[in-house]
C-alpha cells in the first residue's frame, strides 16, 4: 500500500527543515543535540507533521506556513517515544529497528532529550507566532490545538491510563480513553492545526476533526493488529511487546476480526467526513490515507 | 534574614492562582493531577513567580497581567526538579523535607507529572495570549524569554552537562556554564519576563538582567554553600548531597571563603544595577533580595 511519490516530497521537505531547526552546534551541552537528533531521525513516517502540511494545502493550496507547526509537532511526537521507551515506562530496547534513546544515551540523557524536544516544540511554535505577524491568530488558535493534544488532557493523559492500566483488567471505557487520548489525540490535532493555520471555516474544521478522529482511532487499532500479526522484520520493533507489558489492547478486548472490522469502519467514517472537500483535488490524498489506515503493515 | 510580609502575600496569590490553574477534575488520569499538585504544593518559596510579579510591579505599579506567566515559571521549575530528583538522575529521596515525587508516586507517573507540568506551563501562556490582545506583543515576548531559559540553550542544557559532569574533574569553564544555565538562567528570565510584561525600556530589561545574572549565579553559588555548612533541619534536605553525588560546587572548586566573597560581590553587581530605579517605591524588595541573597539558610 502507497500513499503515492508526494508523500516522500514532503517527508523529505520535514527531514530538511528538522535538520536546519534542531541545535547542532558544538556547545558543552552537544550531546543532548546528538540524542534529539538521533530519535527525530530514526526513521520515522512522520505521518502528523505530512498530515499538517497536507491539511494546510487542501484549505489554502500551500503547505508552506505549516512548517514550523509539522516540525514541533514531529519533536512532541518523538519525545513521547523517547520517555514511553524509558525503562520506568514501557521498558523498550528497540524502536524502528534501532536501538532507543537510553539504550544508546543512558536513561539521564534519554530524559532531557525528551523534555528538551517537547521545549523545542514551543520554542519553535512560539517563533513562528512572532515572526509571521500576518498569520497571528491562525498560529496562536493551532498553538493551542497542540499544546492542550499534547498534555493532560490529551497524549500525556492517554499515556497515564495506560501506565496504570498494566496488568489490570480494564473495560471498554478505560481501553477507549487511552486509544483516544494516547494516540488519537494528536493525530488530530496534526489533522487541524494545519486546517486552521489555511484559514479553514468552522464547518470545514469540524469535518477535519471527525475526520482525525476516526483516522486516529483507527490508527492506533491497526498497530494492535500489527502488534498481534505483523511483520518483524517490516516493523523493526518485538511482535507481542503489548502482551509481554501486560497491555489490554483492541485485538485482546475484541478479537482479531472484530478489529479489522472496526478498522474499515472507522475508514468510512473518514471518508465521508470528506466529501465536504470533494471539489478538490488535494482531497485525494486524504482519501488514499483512509485505505492505508486499513492495509498498512507498518 | 525577612524579606518581609509583603513576599507572604504574593505567595498566598501565587498558590491560590496555581490551586484555580492547576487541574483537579476526577477523570481518569486523576492520578497525575495529584502527582503535579503534589510537587507543586510541597513548600517551595515561589522565588521566580514573586520576582516575575514584582518585576511586572516595578515597571508597571501593577502585578496582575504578569500572573499566568508567573504560574507558568513555577509550573516549570517544578517539573525541573520532579525530573533532577528521578533515580536516573540525582536519586533523591527527600525534597524541601517531603519524599520526592518518584518516591510517592511512581517513576513512570513521576515522568509523565513532569512532561505534563512543563506542557501545562505553555498551555498556561499561550492562552494568555489568546484571550488578552491588550497585552499580546508583550505576552509574546516573555514567552520567548522563558522558554529560551528553559530550554536547551538554558536550563536543560546546564543540567546536561551538570549530568555529564558528575563525577568527573571539571574545569571553571564547565562549572561557570553549569550554573549560568540550571539555575540561573530561569531566575534572570523571571525577572525578565515581568518587565517585559510590564512594558520595560530596552533600558530597563537590560539592567534587570544585569540585575537577574547576579541574583541567580549568587543563589546558585549560596546553595552550594548551604549543601556544605547549612542546616539540615532548615533545608529539609540532605546536607552533603552533591559531594555525595560526585558534583562539583563552587565550594569544592574555590573554597568556603571565596565562595562567601563571591555572593557578596554578586549581591553589589546587583544592587548596582538597581540605580536606574532608584526613583521607585518598589526597587525596595529588589534591594533587600540582594542581601537575602547572601545570608539565606534556607
Amino acid at each position: 500500500m502507497e500513499l503515492g511519490n508526494e508523500l516522500n516530497e514532503y517527508k523529505d521537505i520535514i527531514e530538511s527543515e528538522l535538520d536546519k531547526t534542531l541545535p547542532n552546534e558544538g556547545m558543552l551541552q552537544e550531546k543532548v543535540f546528538k540524542a534529539m537528533r538521533y530519535s527525530i531521525f530514526a526513521g520515522g513516517k512522520r505521518l502528523r507533521p505530512i498530515l499538517t502540511l497536507k491539511a494546510c494545502k487542501l484549505i489554502s493550496g500551500d503547505y508552506k506556513k505549516a512548517l514550523p507547526f509539522a516540525l514541533a509537532l514531529e519533536m512532541i511526537h518523538t519525545y513521547s517515544l523517547i520517555h514511553d521507551d524509558l525503562p520506568a515506562m514501557d521498558d523498550d530496547d528497540y524502536r524502528r529497528g534501532k536501538l532507543t534513546n537510553h539504550k544508546v544515551y543512558g536513561e539521564d540523557i534519554a530524559i532531557l532529550a525528551g523534555d528538551a524536544l517537547l521545549n523545542y516544540a514551543y520554542e519553535t511554535m512560539i517563533d513562528a507566532i512572532k515572526n509571521n505577524k500576518n498569520y497571528r491568530n491562525e498560529y496562536i488558535n493551532a498553538f493551542i490545538e497542540i499544546a492542550k493534544a499534547a498534555g493532560v488532557f490529551g497524549m500525556i493523559g492517554g499515556q497515564v491510563v495506560d501506565v496504570l492500566s498494566e496488568g489490570k483488567d480494564i473495560g471498554e471505557e478505560t481501553l477507549k480513553f487511552i486509544h483516544k487520548n494516547k494516540t488519537s489525540a494528536l493525530i488530530e490535532a496534526s489533522i487541524v492545526a494545519g486546517a486552521i493555520i489555511g484559514g479553514a471555516t468552522e464547518q470545514e474544521i469540524n469535518k477535519l476533526r471527525q475526520y482525525g478522529k476516526a483516522i486516529g482511532l483507527g490508527y492506533q487499532i491497526r498497530d494492535d493488529i500489527l502488534d498481534e500479526i505483523g511483520d518483524i522484520n517490516k516493523l523493526g520493533k518485538d511482535i507481542g511487546s503489548d502482551e509481554e507489558n501486560n497491555k489490554v489492547t483492541y485485538v485482546a478486548m475484541y478479537g482479531l476480526e472484530k478489529s479489522i472490522e472496526e478498522t474499515k469502519r472507522l475508514s468510512e467514517i473518514a471518508k465521508n467526513a470528506l466529501k465536504l472537500f470533494e471539489h478538490k483535488e488535494t482531497v485525494d490524498f486524504f482519501k488514499r490515507l483512509c485505505n492505508y489506515l486499513v492495509e498498512r503493515e507498518v
